[in-house]
């Protein structure tokens, strides 16, 4: 085993040979084209395996992640062994060299096809963050939040890829001193730092997923960004939840980790107080829940300032429970379902995962580098997530960044051509 | 033109010759095929069109109605003409005739693949009964309600066909008296009576669909039937909306009537007190809602036993106003979104489209032709929803019906073999 020649790759990057996260790139003439990531290059599979062959040729040759994640974890890790012999062995290299494409310039697609999206809210900073802000005075977590993990359903067709610009939505809102509805662009637009998961293997209707089957269902991690019109959605939530004030657009990394990438990343979550819910024990009962928490250490930046560095390991409900309530009704999974953990914020200021907490719903305006200071995104801001989590080497590992610019709103009355 | 031919073919049935429907009806050895219905059979598309030539050949073969839905509204148009060319010439009838296959004992599949499930909630009876019961003495309408059509998106993933199972959902629920956190079976199993309307045009991300467009992108109307775990729902609701308590299942017609054979049914809305907001004004300005109305009559029956009549024609937002606002924010439409109107009541209580208002939350049991009374749906208990509307000869024509059976919950702990 060697990997001498793969100079380009600078031994600091946490897209080295212990992430390999999975994607898809354009390629001119070619289409897309499935690939791992290595540094800031990605490896061509679908032309590797033509030149080399692979028994998993036709899992990389549809240009989307969709065939591998339906393949099931057996097949993940074997495919994950083959790729890494392809960078690592001697023998090897001289066909996987020429099918490394540099990523600088180079877009992304979407790496898989969204299936159902449901968002959770499964911070307990966050949530008390906004009872505190919204209903100051009461509880600040709602009287459901420590027996299941609360979430809703998002819009699967407006999740796009990191870089897809962010036009600034317009919609029937709340605003003004007294605040009143009216109709205009959003006043409010801001993100929300998340940790996304995959869905690979589906299941069946009617039969819920226990906790400790989690990795035999879910193929990876993601990062998301969950672009929220706090005036619309304050409007309109009562009481069928988020609806238009998300709708607009979800961003996720173009990058995707398998679990098996993380394994050194696991811990235990906080303790919970009260425990959870008996509809969420596995069949080894709550030990099913140690390790399922994920040491993963987010990073927002805003036109380059550091806004926060978000504390995945914090979450209160883990992406295991989660899945285990998501399917506890028999809902079904479906290959390609993404969920995400909701707003990741830590304890402290600096490690809240929204602009609404950093501003204190905009009465406290964080100052950037530059000097000037935001309540919410302007028209241009740019808002850049990435996160990095152990490997076994000890070294870190990256999840792929999820960035978007924020565009200014259309004219409300504009119509197709 | 003849139809002496349709020999099968009851003059009062509501599938005649001005409906038509499509769905795909399942056929031993050849798979799913796409169909329309007349009557009590189905006429096999791709047969026909195989035997005889067809220009929408390539529509037909696919055993889904996803490339027709695709297609836009001029071939929408073009086909309903071509299919009744088939079926009223009598030089077409000895090609067209041995494909009529008898729908007793066969099974539907799903009519075609579901994008994103949106569901409003935009009867002004329902959402006010729903006011008096859970927040009496109060404004019984949410603040919003009368400014935008409220809705959020549901699990596109477990929609299903007519005829699926109903398996008695488990989770946290409101239980006892008093009421606290129990996890269980529901015991407040409900449905809800609802229309359905399919996209078949998208629409590009960040320009809103103007009210006026709206025969453009939506190809047809089908029945839903939303269950609902109402104990489920009551506890998990705040602050992000329903989740467990409506995503175990949502049951569809197994046919899609398309919008033009609704025209006769076509009529003026409710009148809007105050005005509707502006942000669902069409290029012609409010003109864009005359019209926009149906008068479809529906029917629930219990194991037989009529429970209800809602008249779609006391809705309050119309579909079109539904998809106006659903894209104001920019979000984008696919081929296959399912938007659903919300239980339709009407102002009578032989007109509520859910047994959460008939039994006024289980405090009113209502009484079935056998003498049983239910306050919410017991194992067993099979639901049937049908709809019918004027057709342009002055007689009625049919929605397909909608029909489930509760089974018993599966044990909690239940895993895949």
């Amino acid at each position: 085993m060697s990997q001498e020649w793969l100079d380009a790759l600078d031994p600091q990057s946490p897209f080295g040979l212990e992430a390999l996260p999975f994607g898809v790139v354009l390629s001119e003439g070619r289409g897309p084209r499935l690939a791992v990531r290595l540094g800031e290059q990605a490896l061509d599979l679908a032309a590797v395996s033509a030149t080399t062959g692979s028994p998993h040729a036709n899992l990389f040759d549809k240009g989307t992640l969709d065939p591998l994640l339906a393949s099931g974890r057996a097949v993940w890790h074997e495919v994950r062994e083959e790729i890494a012999e392809w960078l690592t062995s001697r023998r090897r290299a001289a066909s996987t060299r020429p099918h490394l494409l540099p990523l600088a310039g180079r877009a992304c697609a979407m790496p898989f096809s969204i299936a159902d999206y449901v968002d959770f809210y499964s911070s307990e900073h966050h949530a008390a963050n906004l009872g505190r802000l919204f209903r100051p005075g009461a509880d600040p977590l709602p009287a459901a939040w420590k027996h299941l993990p609360i979430g809703y359903h998002g819009r699967a067709g407006t999740v796009v890829v990191s870089g897809t610009p962010v036009v600034r939505p317009s919609g029937v809102r709340l605003a003004g001193d007294p605040a009143e509805a009216r109709v205009g662009p959003s006043e409010k637009l801001d993100f929300e730092a998340e940790v996304g998961f995959v869905v690979g293997v589906p299941s069946e209707l009617g039969i819920p997923v226990p906790i400790d089957r989690f990795e035999e269902h879910v193929f990876g991690v993601l990062l998301v960004n969950d672009w929220s019109a706090r005036d619309i959605q304050a409007f309109e939530s009562v009481p069928l939840g988020p609806f238009l004030g998300k709708s607009f657009l979800t961003t996720i990394s173009a990058w995707v980790l398998p679990l098996q990438a993380l394994e050194a990343a696991r811990l235990d979550q906080p303790p919970k107080e009260p425990a959870g819910s008996s509809h969420l024990a596995g069949h080894a009962g709550h030990a099913g829940h140690a390790g399922s928490g994920y040491a993963i250490e987010l990073e927002v930046r805003l036109n380059g300032s550091v806004l926060s560095r978000p504390p995945f390991e914090t979450m209160y409900w883990s992406a295991a429970e989660q899945l285990a309530h998501m399917t506890s009704n028999g809902a079904s999974l479906r290959t390609g379902d993404l969920f995400a953990s909701g707003t990741v914020s830590g304890p402290a200021h600096g490690q809240y995962g929204s602009l609404l907490e950093l501003s204190w719903n905009g009465t406290q305006p964080v100052e950037l580098e530059d000097g000037s200071t935001r309540r919410f995104l302007l028209d241009g801001d740019e808002v850049a997530m990435t996160a990095t989590a152990p490997a076994p080497s000890g070294c870190r590992l990256g999840l792929g960044e999820v960035t978007g610019r924020v565009l200014p709103a259309r004219p409300t009355r504009a119509a197709p051509a």
